[in-house]
């Protein structure tokens, strides 16, 4: 049982309404120290179902003060360059930026506008960036003699979905990155495998071909595509437009975390993170509303500018007093 | 490549020269901005045997100015209760207190005595309590909707391997605690199933019996032990002094943290952390080492009293500096 620590609940509020933001709107219901406030959007809000006030996004500055925190729910290649450091001048804010290259380059951003405007932000935050970040970090630094890998899958890769999809005669694609078990278990047993990512992962496709089409021409210009297939083991399967429908407009994903040490004289460490999950976006959501109550209590003690994950205590992102995490959970 | 942030290295001190404390001894070793000043022992300083200064605890306070944090590498049971306070009084300390139900206690006496004297302390770190009561929160915080699972092992329990010991005609013995695979499957395949202590783990035993003695009554013992292996399904083999030795002296040890969760509609999410170690001590050593280098760095920032993992973000745990791991980890 939670003891709600406060009686005013964390008031959130969500900006972009595709998979993540319908996404968050669940999670915020599975926490009962947090309420939504409105959802916003840049179409025209009529026309946006959902069970939550939605508004157009030109009104979000009529919500400063009643809204605590802000969960940017927008894309990484357009959207948060832009909402990032716009929005954290008026609210706390949690956002998925997920372009690794770019982070330094978007914290200072971020930093520097939620800095100024007295706000607290946590950026990159989700699963990879994200938990996956936190156990390399973790594993690093308990074992820095060491070899870390990170695998991923079963999940969809929307940008080689894509790739099939623009092959001549191709309706329809859904690609799916597949760790190879061959190299997994060679890391969990120790081995300390040298691999590459074409060694680390499978290709499986599910294809729908026009009618008429010559299947084995298309099987061949996936297969020997290159950056995208070429160096992989490549499965191509071709189903009908009704099976990709049924079976594969799920999102699952996941991905393995793994460090592979030594200690002492010759003792061999092995430290595991995993992940299967049959909604990625859901999950996605799930981790960004907890990093929300974590950046709402950094920023009810004073604290302004960004922060990551790695700058985030464990303790923060539960509803648990302190004291009920150490009598219940150490 | 590790960029130092600073130039001094962090001083270091070890109270407690057993398997723990070696392990730590070694783990100093591998990290480049720490330096082992001297080890404290009970024992007359002459008589062991270490590649370090050895000192007799009696001579810890003239180590004050000399020593920044001391990792106190006692039992949980006796050691610790009094080192842990009277430590903190005089440095910063690291500990692995592991008693559970006693924990807020010794978080309590911990705190007061550090914040009274101005010092930082970390207890209850290592890896049950440590790493995997930091995967429990952290999956309790994400997906608050789920059931979690610890699984132990594949690991020696020294409190069966005694309780075979004293059984008239045992000369030696050890048991290792095992994780029941099928279990393991169900709670992998999102099942949630309800699972007892006894379904979670099997007992797998190792005997060096008398000559002449019965061994099926030996057996039988064994296995109608209530609390210990009455309730599990429990292996026993008879093997030769030799062959335990040879084989069964090592100190592995490990488990898993599952959570299965739901988010959404009905998406089941599972987040697993595990941990395969050659050596028990060894790796409990490393994490208490990490755990180090945070609480020094909280002291250098000026708090004072006790920590958990739970108040601690990994950034802390790391010599690289905030900027490096949001480049190179996130």
């Amino acid at each position: 049982m939670v003891e709600v620590i406060s009686l005013h609940k964390i008031r959130v509020g969500i900006v972009g309404y595709g998979n993540l933001g319908r996404g968050v709107e669940m999670a915020i219901r599975q926490n009962v120290d947090m309420e939504l406030i409105a959802i916003f959007t840049r179409r025209q809000p009529e026309g946006v179902s959902a069970n939550s006030e939605v508004r157009h996004i030109s009104e979000i500055e009529s919500y400063i003060g009643k809204i605590d925190i802000m969960i940017l729910c927008g894309g990484s290649a357009t959207d948060l360059p832009e909402q990032g450091p716009h929005i954290a001048s008026m609210f706390h804010t949690v956002d998925s930026f997920d372009r690794h290259a770019k982070i330094p380059e978007y914290f200072d951003l971020v930093d520097a506008s939620a800095r100024r405007n007295g706000h607290a932000s946590v950026i990159s935050t989700g699963w990879d960036p994200g938990l996956f970040s936190l156990n390399r970090l973790l594993a690093e630094a308990v074992l820095p003699e060491g070899n870390e890998y990170t695998f991923w899958g079963k999940g969809v890769s929307q940008g080689h979905s894509d790739a099939i999809r623009r092959i001549q005669g191709v309706q329809n694609a859904v690609q799916y990155t597949i760790p190879n078990e061959d190299a997994v278990n060679m890391v969990r047993s120790g081995k300390d495998p040298v691999l590459s990512a074409r060694d680390k992962h499978l290709r499986e496709c599910f294809v729908v071909a026009a009618s008429g089409e010559d299947l084995s021409r298309i099987e061949n210009e996936i297969k020997t595509m290159p950056d995208y297939f070429a160096d992989y083991e490549t499965q191509v399967n071709f189903i009908s437009a009704e099976e990709l429908l049924e079976k594969h407009s799920f999102m699952p994903h996941g991905g393995l975390v793994l460090r592979s040490g030594k200690t002492g004289v010759n003792s061999k460490q092995i430290i595991e993170f995993g992940l299967k999950l049959a909604s990625n976006p859901e999950f996605t959501a799930s981790v960004l509303v907890a990093y929300a109550r974590a950046i709402h209590r950094f920023a009810k003690e004073g604290f302004a500018g960004a922060k990551t994950a790695f700058d985030i205590p464990f303790g923060y992102l539960s509803p648990k007093s302190d004291e009920q995490l150490r009598k219940e959970l150490l």
